[in-house]
């Protein structure tokens, strides 16, 4: 099983830690403040109270046994730095750091981080990618002109078979798979009925998924 | 086209409010802090510099027009609260509102907000299945039980045919589509082959699917 | 007996508890200062120091018990509007929250704010209302246009018999009682005589008893 | 007309400045605080900014016309206390300060306050007796044993004549007036019926006040 | 022997006590501040730590056992007026209260401060009429026109007798003392001879007084 | 005419400043603070608002042509130290320094300053000196043992002629003048009698001085 | 002729600019500080007040045409490092940056400062170096082992030619230089007197210099 | 063995105090922070926690048995200005004080400082002096006019004998020593041949050796 150590439990870090937690992994999760450590206590494996600038801390700890450092270390930028540096030369495989900026991200690049993540920066784009298309619940971007999204199907949709939207041949979409309530049908064939409310999962060409309701 | 309003502009609401405009939405970006309102001037259609508490404000930069406002306000609660409820007041038909935790969601529902988001939690959540699940790079939850996901290939299955995989009967995955570089096939036959590095976009039952390296 | 719980023990709080346990109450009394918890612990019946933000540490003092909670939070208004949900979510039946202002109180009404009140807007109000009718002691508003007035005798009216002043044809004003020194006469008759400093209750038009003294 | 200058814009100062401008005098409002003087100015007939410790700057602003000074200033103790010197040496015939606390207030006393008022204590007690007996909705006393109250009708009154309820050879409570919706009966007869809803004003001993409906 | 209290032990505050304690009078010291108690402690006969504006803290400290008080508390006037009305109402018969300026001094007055004074502003005086007239050493008025003073004799005044100066008939001046080093001849007579360096006593008119020099 | 120059406009610096130009003195003022600078100007010769350690800006104030610079900064001592060294350095002939403690006092010795005082501790141990002994109204040391006191005839004294009370034989004391309300008798008769409430200037043993009233 | 930038103009930051200005070097001074960046105007080729962090701001400045730019900035390391990163960025060639320890110099070594300095540490060692061995004024390292250093000649050494003290044979130890006063002989012969007082320039075996005088 | 106390641990304080303890003094290490007394606590003989402006404090740690005291006090320059007076008072024979500016450095002079010293200040000149002649590495003024430097040489100097550089004759130059990577030579002679990357210890005219290499 993975091990991983989560520094610093602001509100992305303790969501991380709680998650992989949940997920079964091993989870050391570490932060200075005592009482954002005894609120995660007893979702994770261990919770350390530690400043995390403090190389001796970080190793008795036990930092060097983890597979994947998660550096969460948000608003003190001197910090997050100097933190993903320490984990590093520590000889973690691994260390994923956040970055507040373009710049900053450079920096944690140069001194070695492997994955450099902007949680706020990233969600905004996904919310605004739900709210711009009013139907889209979920969407992965497969490439800049292909994406699989999970829509709502609206009245538009509704009451007619797979064969007969077609959208195939009429869009170049191709649906995965059609939720009906708890009911998941994979890879649905013509004769399958579209109702209203039911989620459609769809993959192709990103425009014409953004704007399909409003050309049925 | 879309109308929307931003009313925070920290990480999370600018990168809302860029990305609509990207998307070729009208935005209407609002920040008590005039640097911030500087910063965005150029992305967005108009960026004001207002204290969104100050109900006439709101009123005098057209709040009234949009079809949604994304109140993205974040450490400060009160003014997140107020403002969510005197746009709800002024008659805003979709409000979206961001919460810090499960409280605070609960106020903005009662007050009226449409749709509430988290973004750390959220983002937290998605970096952790990334990251507990090495090679998955985008996961989408169809149910409790069912998810699509897209997952790296690695050397185990890596070289055979989709045919030969047989994961459908196998394991009850569905091959959606094979990503080789920029080129993507999508619903795949049983005669493509997976090559190492290639992107397999998948659907099936979570706990298979977080796990099908293992198996291979 | 009743049971009441008093949130939050500044100035209007520890009034209202210390009030209430003076009439016989039994009162809970929290605030997360101590200082202020131990000032008023031989007034009520229980003070409890702890953060009515924390939801666990509300239920272990009780408050599920009470009949009434007031949520007496004065200037931060977050505290103040997350206490008055979680009271409520709690299950308690009569909920009273103090509010700063007119959004404020918008928000606590939507949150399940069963009264909401507003102490020194209210003081004010009363404040100016004897102030500007000089001899005004007392004043309850009936309706838009009828009161209940407590006012000081001034000379223009002492001296003279309820007959010979005949308010009631004159003005439209009934006599409720007269009070001389710590005697009272309730519904007092027509021979009854008005002395200089007596205390007169009044019911009538406001606008007439506003301006008694200066049509005398 | 009277004249009125009120010093300290807060709730309490804000709130009584504008209460006396709508019952029609002539208010000045003074606070050291740019923005409040600002919100203030459309409601009162002049409002100044000025440090109210400058005798100079009350000087000019006309103090010494006004016929009663409050002074609102509410946290700044040492700021209430020399004001309420200033403004009583400069020759204001009254003046009403608003006090914190006994110890304060006797210092109000000594340096010639005509009035000590306590908003956040008076309206905590005013609550609290509304609270403590359910249905009372206002409440004067007029000497320690006796009381003016307005109080709902509940179902244990309702539906009986005033003969029928008897009250004042019952209780020694004699009713005042009776309101139904916006419709008032000033000394109503014994044939007058109470309706569930109705507004009582009685007179009577306060403690048979308080618990009538236990009694009915 | 007398009994004191100092209230307040800045610098002012503590030499006061010390002093006080150093003529052999009984001393009591209190201060808020531990430090400051612990600096006093071997020098004053008793050092509480307490806050002076708790009455019952004051009690206990048996300030009402005491013949004078001095409230010395400085830069805080809300305390200093507090504490010096707390500890007039407990009954000490003469409280001495530091005053800031003429505003402050009037309300300690109007509380009942039996004695006021102005180190700062007294000591800025004395240094001043010291510097005016070059070797005035020490001054004190005893009437607007007539004072004592100390000088320092210069060569103007050297090596003459007293008859020869003649200052009584030329100045109106009267020698009271002459100090030779340690040695101080009171009521010296007409054959006294001043040398350089020692110091005159001397009472006359002020005017006079601090030009004498320039006139010799 | 001399010049002085007094820089720090706290209360001790200003009482200088204003005491000197009182006496006629011409006297230069200087504090960072442009409300001290505003407050005095008026009363002295110049003044003028410069950061004093900015030694460009004293010698544009024209401190070289002073007789005597009083540096009176109070609580920023290493201000004190530094500003008392430029002005020295400048050439300033006499420097007088407030000093507040001890060993500040040697440092400010050895940086030349010419005179140091210590306005809070001496006007503490004057004040203690009056209250002492309660009817010594102003106390001048001549020597350790030797003062000269001015205090108010208590009834003991009062009604005898100095003849009588013999206080030169008895107590070693002599009388140097005695003050009937404004009218003052230098050098005083056996026959002079002393009235209650005169006051008495005295040269005698500062022991017996200290107790007189108790002897008598 | 060399081109400097120097960012940050604390006491280091303005001492490398000045030094650089007084040996003829080009020099273009920045600080977000206004106060500092005026008072260096006079003495470098430009000075600018700009925010380092913003990218525009340095180009618009010319940074890209230095040769070399010292990032001076001290106790925000945040700012250090990212502005360090920028100028990299933008092409500087070389990029001196100063570091507060060794993490802190890792991370500038790693986003490719080429000089990393430690201004406080390294004037440590030199102030350690010369106070441990009384005589030596300044020392040069060679290599481990070896070491020029300048020493103060003591009486022990004075009085003798060099001939006679023959330091290279029994020391191992060559004079490089005797500076008598300000005139200074390079390269001395054996007939050269040493007098006490001289300077020494030696060149030799460390731990043989640091202990010279004790073994003469 | 010498004796030394270090007082202010910070960066330069903390370097002198190891650079000492490593030549092997005995370091006695003060500071009133606890973390930073920790830090160096292995580093030198002790260290002790204690506000050093407290003299019983230094004599308890027993500051007079040390031959020198390094008050390296940073940013609290009334602090540096007091501890050097106290321990130069307690009879320390050399005291060596660090000073942020020449006004603060004539104070410390004036009260007793054997040696005041300028580490950011004397470092920014050797780091530009450094950088100013590109291949200087170390450079020490033994005149106005004349100095040592370390320089790296450059291909213009390489490959050629001393004798055929001849710098003595050409430029009044002498070669003190040449450095092959471990290999020193010390005084070589004519033959002796510069190959690129050696390092040279010259001696000569400051002018001429800053230039040397474009000469060459």
């Amino acid at each position: 099983m993975k091990q991983f150590a989560v520094i610093g439990l602001g509100r992305f870090g303790s969501s991380v830690a709680t998650a992989l937690a949940r997920m079964g992994c091993q989870v050391l999760a570490i932060d200075s403040d005592a009482e954002k450590v005894e609120a995660i206590m007893d979702e994770v494996t261990h919770a350390i109270q530690a400043d995390a600038r403090d190389e001796e801390a970080l190793k008795a700890a036990g930092i060097r046994n983890v597979d994947v450092a998660i550096v969460a270390i948000g608003e003190n930028v001197e910090a997050n730095i100097l933190v993903t540096l320490i984990v590093k030369e520590l000889g973690v495989k691994c260390v994923v750091a956040k970055a507040l900026n373009d710049l900053h991200a450079k920096v944690l690049a140069k001194i070695g981080a492997d994955k450099i993540v902007f949680p706020e920066r990233d969600m905004g784009v996904r919310v605004a990618r739900t709210l711009a298309a009013g139907n889209v619940l979920e969407h992965i971007d497969l490439s800049p002109d292909y994406s699989i999204v999970e829509i709502a199907a609206s009245h538009r949709l509704a009451g007619k078979t797979l064969g007969q939207l077609n959208l195939r041949a009429r869009h170049g979409i191709m649906v995965v798979a059609i939720k009906h309530g708890d009911n998941i049908v994979v890879a649905p064939g013509a004769e399958d009925v579209v109702r209203e409310g039911d989620i459609l999962v769809l993959i192709g060409p990103t425009k014409v998924l953004e704007r399909l309701e409003e050309r049925e």
